[in-house]
């Protein structure tokens, strides 16, 4: 080894889903929205003028997170942008869990959470999730360095009781408390209505699911604007212009566009509630999904050959090679027509 | 102060320099190129498919690395690309700069290094410029933890040629030395060349000035591919999708449009020699500019007088108010009638 290597910062990086390439191809391995963003960020792109290109962005994003205030019914100083929801998170965990105390977080849970937190060295420790794959809140009462958890969760797609996020803040109140609602527009209740009782709880959301937008990369927190403040420096320290111009302006009209946004998310609960029903009929048992995906076993048959057998008929759903998960796919909702090729390529595999 | 806020980690941020708006203003304040994007990046957005935004963008953004390895002669895995060059500098700093020992870089410079040097809690030292603003290489031949300086270097513009350069990497063949080459399409030669020779050697560069894109946000560096390996599992350690659809597919073309490229260039070049001339005659004194921007002080008026007369004008410079950097003026290059506008102006206010 060279003397240099010797300070690299070594990890183990988080393995994003695959992205198989080819037209006739069914894509349901990694929660994409299976509807195109809004009409209206079509008609943006059609007239955004490319010569802006050549100055900066606003590095305040003045425009995206005014919007999204006024949607969400907070102060804008509540409100902060990232380069999906990724970016917020990983400028979370850096701006608040500066603690010794380990930060807690479901054993079963994004895959991602540890990653920040050996990448920023910060401890941690992993409840277990009940044997019905349930966040138990108890286990989040014991002193710690702060604490985030996906509600609904992923991969189980089990959303956790408003009432019961409640408890765990108010057990917590002397750290920061994140919860991470990138499933949450799929049936959940935000906890942003908590929003301004707490202002230790910061709520992360996403563009990349139920807004169609996951090429875009756009994601957001809202908090205090204590915290807001707080990740707003950390982020003008690491990068000031983090949102490039077709972001800030694509995004944008796609909040705006609030009819598009809430018949396609009613679609695909639509379609879910059906593959609940589909997916029982062909044997599979699921934890009751509130999300835009289903994280299935079936009784007889290997989840890894279902797997394998799928992706030789061009259909991609998600298998993690892990204990307890290795058990189970995670199937991502698309569209009706999809869902019916995979129902029957299923019967033909089971 | 509550008891959650003790764990926030601290930090006094960048301050980016001003976006002000309006029509008829004359910008010359964040040295963006003032010619808009290739004709092929105008030709891309207009054919851009929004349905595509609703998946996920390649993590790995193997087109546009791709496209930069061979443009620049390289290996595709001696390629990394980031949300500008920022977001580069802050995934190598976090990368490489794990010493106890100090790094070092210019007490005069990119005013971001200190800024990453804290968030990180890297410790640092700023060998001082010599009397002509010039970096002395032999200031960087001690014992340190990594290195970092501009080249050209900013806000001075002046360029230090590659010998030196190479001395200064030779002299550090146990730490990560990164030369910072943001303006180098104006004139400099690139460390590029030296890369095959030197394992330990990060040249980065952006899209934002000479390429004009600064509104993409698209910076990359290149180096060994143990470099390279080391700093993308850092990235996917903090966010797998950096760059969004929009950023891959311009930032493409932008490459592939090579012709366009140099003539801009050449026409910024030409602009910048002639203000040389001008701004002389006007009584201003300056470095020898390699870049696309003057640094420039006036031989018997205040550099704020000058700042403040010229934005009552709506003509927009950057005015450092620091130490040693308080009598001076950076100036970009925009048109020859934006320079025209300037020099009259200048002439009325001196």
């Amino acid at each position: 080894m060279k003397a240099w290597e010797a300070n690299i910062r070594r990890v183990v990086p988080y393995v994003p889903g695959d992205q198989p390439k080819g037209e006739r191809l069914i894509k349901l391995n990694t929660n994409e929205n299976p509807y195109p963003p809004a009409p209206g960020v079509k008609k943006a792109l059609e007239t955004m003028d490319h010569s802006l290109f050549r100055k900066y962005p606003d590095p305040a994003v003045t425009d995206l997170t005014e919007t999204l205030a006024e949607y969400y019914q907070v102060e804008k100083n509540q409100v902060f942008v990232g380069v999906g929801s990724d970016d917020v998170i990983a400028m979370a965990f850096m701006t608040f869990f500066n603690s010794e105390k380990p930060i807690l977080f479901p054993d079963i849970s994004y895959s991602f959470y540890p990653v920040w937190a050996e990448l920023f060295r910060i401890p941690y420790e992993t409840p277990a999730l009940d044997e019905e794959f349930q966040i138990r809140k108890e286990d989040y009462y014991k002193e710690n360095g702060g604490i985030i958890f996906p509600n609904p969760n992923a991969p189980t797609g089990l959303f956790l009781p408003l009432s019961e996020v409640e408890d765990i803040i108010k057990n917590n109140q002397d750290v920061v408390v994140m919860v991470d609602e990138a499933y949450i527009d799929f049936g959940g209740v935000s906890a942003l209505e908590l929003i301004n009782k707490y202002d230790n709880l910061l709520v992360i959301q996403t563009f990349s699911k139920s807004r169609s937008m996951a090429g875009m990369r756009i994601g957001f927190c809202i908090g205090s604007p204590a915290l807001i403040k707080a990740i707003n420096d950390v982020k003008y320290s690491f990068n000031s212009y983090t949102m490039n111009m077709p972001s800030i302006i694509l995004g944008t009209e796609s909040v705006k566009d609030d009819d598009y946004f809430k018949e396609t998310v009613a679609k695909i609960i639509d379609t879910r509630e059906e593959a609940k029903k589909r997916l029982s009929q062909l044997g599979f048992t699921f934890p009751d999904s509130m999300t835009n995906f289903i994280f299935a076993r079936h009784e007889s048959v290997n989840a890894e050959v279902i797997y394998e057998e799928l992706r030789k008929r061009n259909i991609y759903v998600r298998y993690f090679k892990k204990p307890v998960l290795d058990d189970y796919l995670r199937i991502s909702i698309g569209t009706p027509e999809e869902m019916e090729e995979l129902y029957i390529v299923l019967q033909e595999i089971l």
